[in-house]
């Protein structure tokens, strides 16, 4: 391919999941928690079991494809995924811990996925059971791959877990099969789903089965996209000579990030979920395949995202209306969309960016999605979740106003289109993943993020334990403690997180300079023994936070952070109109913890100044008077915590004099 | 009536518009723009003769009623609307100077009327064309009503401008054969239309008329909204018992202010157009039957509208969807609704409130109405349009997000619901009826407005003429000089105006204490004689108005405000990123008058501050480190002339430390 130039592109690896144990106080029960409740209950959704919330159909759907059931197709076109992604968050689970109980149910769903296939290896429940000589006719619309690309990351996680092939087995006879009807060969479509995300599965198809043709059409996938003739022309085309099923509405292409290729893509456009699937299956082809054209391609559009596009608690896709990216500094708080599912992608995105440019920058992206705009997409007890995740909310406004609709003021049971609920699932319980990174060729551990945990890895063939001991995000001291058989040479790369002005390395318990720091990693190479000790300790002062002068939503304002945590004020603790209070430019505030309040969090509080607001019976709604300021005490909470008491405002950024 | 109590309400008298002649430097263009360029504009515009325009067809459709055309009913079901208020222009235009080329046109349009007139006298050109058996079927929605009380106002200022009674009589048989079909009778209907306006317009007939059944169709039509059993339910299931037309989407009543029986309502809620025009009813028909009950529901109704839900512009309606009020102090800048016709509206409603309260406030939301919300919705030129008219506009963000998909960067040449361009044409030309009012048994002339103007009145029966002279709205001198046969005692009534802090009123070149001020007007009580000058000078200084903090969009913000103009910052005179331009709470603005400026306008100068904005290259959208300010030199214009140069950023609220 004459535009990609070969380089020595040498990523990082991940750690294979069960190599990495978490123990920690504010992962471990979020972990439990979506394995022994959020799973279970997921199953009841796929299954409509759950009394008050919108059917899924999900199961019987595939039961309908397998010719099991009578009745009708019901749910989204893309209603496949949801098993897949709660498939894949089982396998995620049960590399953690084997529970013959959840085995059987998947086993079983697999078995059923099984019977809904295809002989020729087809496997969608939607076209096999609603329109069964349609199949590929609306690649656009309609979700085919999408949905091929979710059970092929679940196919991959649960053979990964629990050694069994029969659900890889599945997904690859799918993948020869699409492999045979997408393609360059003449008869062959060469076509692109409108939602990526089977090019990034594909990958780990070819990852996990050694098959290098589902890594070839990934590529094929991704380097067709946006080309000219445009395939969702053609398919029209198609569809409009066949008077066949009639294509949704016309959008613009950049809604699919499919206006040009994607090498040429500079900014991010279009439905921010979207995106980021496709953005992490580019940075997976430029790993793999060692492009470096690819890499200034993804390079350029997190650029864009990053510096003009992303809320301070890394949320992207600032639009209800396509869910998408909108115009640069365009960053409404009230009317963020911000969807769940987009800090989902943006945390796969960054840790695969992380892997090629090993570059703190991208781990501080990635840790700051996950506690702040993932965080708060789910609730306190797991069972309620938010799909939109705006920075302000006031809630006699965002009930009442249209133009805010997408807006809820309390997290909800289960969603039409779930794909949110799901998609967080999945990516708690494979945090593991996200900790640490091997660079095998330099006999290398990184450690991206602050969780208590215990890796293993191996240098020179030999076992080495890594335990790591924290109270992270709510102070910044980690111990790591190296457990190891014989004495061995090798590089310990510890992040220093970008929020951290001030770090301080200690290793048995001498403070130590780091041999160099590279790309805000530190790097300590020794020969390390066992029982071998690093701390760390990371300053973490309640940070004042400001939005480039061009986010006109946020002129005046500041969000109020410590470590990666992102904080906000709620109704409940500060009274009602929060954009009433003020902050003085040096205002500061004490950080606490307290144990009883939302299951535990670390709280800001510190004093503000408010309007004395005229008595309502003064009447006026405009004034020339200047008001009159009276001290406030301030409370913050973190942000992912909000909305887990009574209904009410609540505002990340505040007004700064 | 039993809720209805009697006292002894003096309202004012409106002075007719033919003893009312407007000679002024801001007006008087703007009046001969109207007859000169808007009223031919209009014209040619509802015969569909302007290219690049969307056609109105409202002409053609009155053909086709009268059966002259062949072909198709175009247009929005309240077509007729637009000729009304063309007609009523034309005839406020008449009041000011005869036109004989006008008055053939608009006599020949009346004959069309005639025509099109039905035997039993109804006249619609919607169900007359296209569902000549579905007359009265749906009231909710049709706006048969609202069609029907736009041609009886246009009646009664063409008979009042000519004398001609063709119209009238036209009108009066309409409004005679809707007093058979609604009405509290055996066989009549019990209902009103979704869209008030016939209710005003009943008032204004009877008045010319003489003829007491027009009132009391008014008053039925009033008091039977939001009766139970509710006149939408009814007839909605006699259209479903007749399988007839299919109702528009169900909406909640309160968009149709008929949630309630009218007197029991305390908010202002739904569609704001149709809030103020029953309002305006409401306080007719509280002056014309004494009804203080009809009184005490309008006064609180205004205290909702200026205490919670109006913009420092005087325009309301803070919601695209439904084009309504929301909830209180739900006032966002760049979502405003805020349309031109429901400032005009205003403007109707503060009118009638003024002469039934004699209360300066009502003047004073009535002069900041027009000068701003009203004003702003038509170019320097006349030729283009607001339907919306935000407080805030970045060009760049508005023409991409679907939320704010009604906010227009410029102005259009027409629309395809064309409500706004008439009504903004036929309160300019009607002016002179806003500058003055009578109060008779008191021996009282009022002034409200300062227009320079000529008005003739009688004091027993001897002809007054008081001349106007001002530059107003750029300068807050006035002078008025008495013109009478021979000297006579009566009292000329000065408003004070509310956002003058200081004010001096000189006699005949001395320093004079009015006898008292009554409700912000200072009474001179004399004996005038012929050449008797009062000059009246109100300090005019820069005043920076707060909005109150529940106001959650203009919180830390300032509007820039100097007599009744409120200002504005456009990009083309301050650069971009205008909300990052801050003022210190004691700057200081200088106005002068730039003649080469947006023709003829005073505009503010003083010095703000903004960020040094950092080099896009730096790229962080976050820092903990606060900006460097820099001074910088702030020009604002006034906000009705703004989007009359280049497209660009516009505020009226500014950030203030």
């Amino acid at each position: 391919m004459s535009q990609t130039e070969k380089m020595g592109l040498k990523p990082l690896q991940t750690i294979p999941l069960r190599q990495v144990a978490i123990q920690d106080d504010f992962w471990s029960d979020r972990l439990r928690n979506v394995i022994e409740t959020v799973v279970p209950y997921q199953w009841d959704a796929l299954n409509d079991a759950i009394p008050g919330a919108e059917p899924s159909h999900t199961i019987e759907n595939f039961r309908l494809a397998a010719g099991e059931s009578e009745g009708e197709y019901y749910g989204m076109v893309f209603q496949d995924s949801d098993l897949g992604k709660w498939l894949e968050t089982v396998g995620f689970a049960l590399s953690k811990e084997r529970n013959p109980e959840l085995e059987k149910l998947a086993d079983e769903v697999i078995e059923l996925l099984g019977r809904a296939q295809r002989p020729d290896g087809y496997l969608n429940s939607y076209y096999t059971v609603k329109e069964p000589d349609a199949r590929w006719t609306n690649l656009r619309d309609y979700h085919e791959l999408y949905c091929a690309g979710h059970l092929m990351e679940a196919a991959v996680a649960y053979y990964e877990a629990t050694g069994k092939r029969e659900f890889l087995d599945i997904m690859c006879r799918y993948a020869d099969y699409i492999g045979t009807v997408f393609g360059s060969n003449p008869g062959q479509k060469k076509g692109y789903d409108g939602h990526p995300e089977v090019e990034l599965a594909l990958v780990k198809l070819y990852q996990a089965s050694g098959n290098r043709s589902y890594l070839e059409l990934s590529q094929f996938f991704v380097e067709e996209r946006g080309r000219q003739p445009h395939f969702f022309d053609e398919e029209e085309k198609e569809r409009d000579a066949a008077q066949g099923q009639i294509g949704r509405k016309k959008r613009r292409y950049d809604y699919f990030q499919a206006h040009m290729p994607v090498r040429e893509q500079k900014t991010a456009e279009g439905h921010s979920v979207r995106a980021v699937y496709l953005y992490s299956a580019m940075a997976d082809l430029a790993a793999v395949n060692q492009d470096a054209g690819m890499l200034e391609a993804c390079k350029e559009l997190w650029n864009d995202v990053v510096q003009r596009k992303m809320y301070v608690t890394g949320g992207i896709g600032s639009s209800a209306f396509e869910e998408r990216f909108t115009v640069p500094y365009d960053l409404p708080n009230d009317r963020a969309y911000t969807e769940t599912c987009a800090a989902i992608g943006l945390v796969f995105w960054a840790q695969r960016m992380l892997q090629l440019e090993k570059d703190r920058k991208y781990a501080d992206v990635m840790e700051l999605a996950l506690y702040n705009g993932v965080l708060s997409g789910i609730s306190l007890d797991g069972k309620s979740y938010f799909y939109v995740n705006p920075l302000e909310v006031w809630p006699d406004t965002a009930n009442f106003r249209n133009d805010m609709h997408s807006v809820k003021v309390k997290r909800q049971p289960w969603f039409g289109c779930a794909c949110c609920p799901p998609n967080i699932a999945r990516l708690i319980t494979s945090l593991g993943q996200y900790i640490y990174s091997a660079n095998d060729e330099e006999r290398e551990l990184y450690t991206h993020l602050y969780i208590g945990s215990k890796v293993q890895f191996e240098v020179d063939g030999k076992p080495v334990q890594l335990s790591q001991e924290t109270d992270y995000p709510w102070d910044g001291q980690a111990a790591l403690q190296l457990s190891l058989e014989m004495p061995a040479e090798f590089t310990l790369s510890v992040r220093l997180p970008g929020w951290c002005r001030k770090s301080v390395i200690k290793v048995g318990g001498v403070e130590t300079e780091a041999d160099r720091i590279e790309n805000g990693y530190a790097k300590l190479k020794r020969t390390w023994k066992d029982g071998d000790r690093i701390e760390l300790s990371f300053d973490m002062h309640v940070e004042m936070v400001r939005a480039h002068p061009n986010v006109r939503e946020n002129a005046g304002k500041v969000a109020l952070q410590r470590g990666p945590v992102v904080f906000c004020l709620e109704e409940i603790d500060n009274g009602s109109n929060l954009q009433d209070i003020v902050l003085s430019g040096d205002a500061q505030f004490d950080a606490h913890y307290e144990e009883q309040l939302l299951g535990g969090v670390t709280v800001l509080t510190g004093i503000g100044s408010r309007s004395v607001v005229p008595p309502e019976s003064s009447g006026s709604l405009y004034t020339t008077q200047p008001f009159d300021m009276v001290s406030v005490p301030v409370k913050a909470i973190p942000y992912f915590a909000w909305s887990n008491r009574v209904p009410g405002e609540m505002t990340v950024w505040i007004r700064s004099r």
